[in-house]
C-alpha cells in the first residue's frame, strides 16, 4: 500500500484492456508509439494472471511468466503498473526480477506510486530468494534515471544491451 | 549442430558440476571471479532441467524458467554453454529470449560453437512465437562486440541498464 491509500494487486484478465491503454500511454512518453505491436489477444495469450479473488493472499500464476502489478488510487482508477518476470543470475545462482516496463499516469505522479510498486517488486525478489531487480531507462529521461539513484540502484555503465530482432533473427535462425 | 559435427542438448541435473565450472571460467575471463557465489546446491534449486532421455525430442521443463544449453564438441567435451530464460516485450506483447551467459572454453573457439548457440537460440525464440532475443555484453569485449554485429545484433545505446541489489534491495523492501 503507498502512504495515501493506494493498493498494488497483480492483474486479472479483466484488466487487459487497461494494461494495453498504459502500454500505449508509456510508449507515446518514450516516443516510440510506432514500436507497439501489442493486442489485447497478445496479452492474454502470453502474460500471466491472478485468475483466484482478489482476496487471495498469492497469486496463481506459475512463477516464471511476465505477470503484471496495478497500483489503483485511492480515487479506484488503476493508475499505474509493473511489467517484470523471473530472471536469473549465474554469478549468485538465483532467481531475480527484471522489471520490464513501470508506468504511473502522469496526474498520478509525486505521490510515491512508483517507488510502491519498486518497494513490491523488492519484496518479491526476496521472497523469491533472489537478490537482485534489473530494469533499463533511457539515458535521456533524468528525472527518472534522479528517482532510481535516490533508490540506491547501480548504473550498469560498463554493459551494452544487444538485441537480434525479426529478419535478422530469422536469418540466424536459418543460417 | 555445428557444422564440425559438435552437438546441441539442454542440461540435465549431472551437468550441474560442468555449468558450475563454465561459470567460474566465465567470471575469470569477465574479471568478476570474486563474484560468483553460484554453488552446485543453488544451481540445483533455481535451474530448470531436462529430465527426458537425450532422444526426447522436447525438453520436459516448464517454460519461463532458466535453461542452459550446452555444446559437446566431437570429441566429446562439454565445451560452452548459453544460459537463457524468457523475457517478454510490452511493445510485441510476446514472449522471447534473454541470454544471461555465453561462453565457449579457450580452446574450442573459432569453430562456430557460439554462432551454433545463438542459433539454436533464435529458433528457440520463433518457436515461442517471439521476435527478440537480448542479451548484454561488456564494452570492452571487443572480439564479442565485433561477433555479435557481424550477427545482425543492434546495439541499444541509448539505454542505461539499472540494479538494485543486496542492502540497497532489502532498504527498499523494508522502506
Amino acid at each position: 500500500m503507498a502512504s495515501d491509500g493506494a493498493t498494488i494487486r497483480h492483474a486479472t484478465r479483466e484488466d487487459v484492456p487497461i494494461i494495453l491503454a498504459l502500454i500505449h500511454e508509456l510508449a507515446a512518453y518514450e516516443n516510440a508509439t510506432s514500436s507497439v505491436h501489442a493486442t489485447e489477444e497478445l496479452l492474454l495469450k502470453n502474460l500471466s494472471f491472478d485468475d483466484k479473488s482478489s482476496t487471495s493472499p498469492e497469486p496463481s500464476f506459475t512463477p516464471g511468466h511476465a505477470k503484471t502489478l496495478l497500483i489503483v488510487a485511492p480515487e479506484g482508477e488503476v493508475c499505474g503498473m509493473g511489467l517484470y518476470f523471473y530472471n536469473f543470475s549465474t554469478w549468485t545462482g538465483t532467481p531475480g526480477i527484471y522489471l520490464e516496463d513501470l508506468y504511473i499516469k502522469p496526474t498520478y505522479r509525486k505521490r510515491g506510486y512508483g517507488k510502491a510498486l519498486i518497494k513490491r517488486l523488492a519484496q518479491e525478489v526476496i521472497k523469491a530468494g533472489g537478490s537482485r531487480l534489473a530494469w533499463v531507462c533511457l539515458n535521456w529521461n533524468k528525472p527518472s534515471l534522479e528517482f532510481y539513484a535516490s533508490l540506491g540502484a547501480t548504473r550498469m555503465n560498463e554493459w551494452v544491451g544487444l538485441r537480434l530482432t525479426d529478419d535478422a533473427l530469422t536469418k540466424v535462425a536459418e543460417s
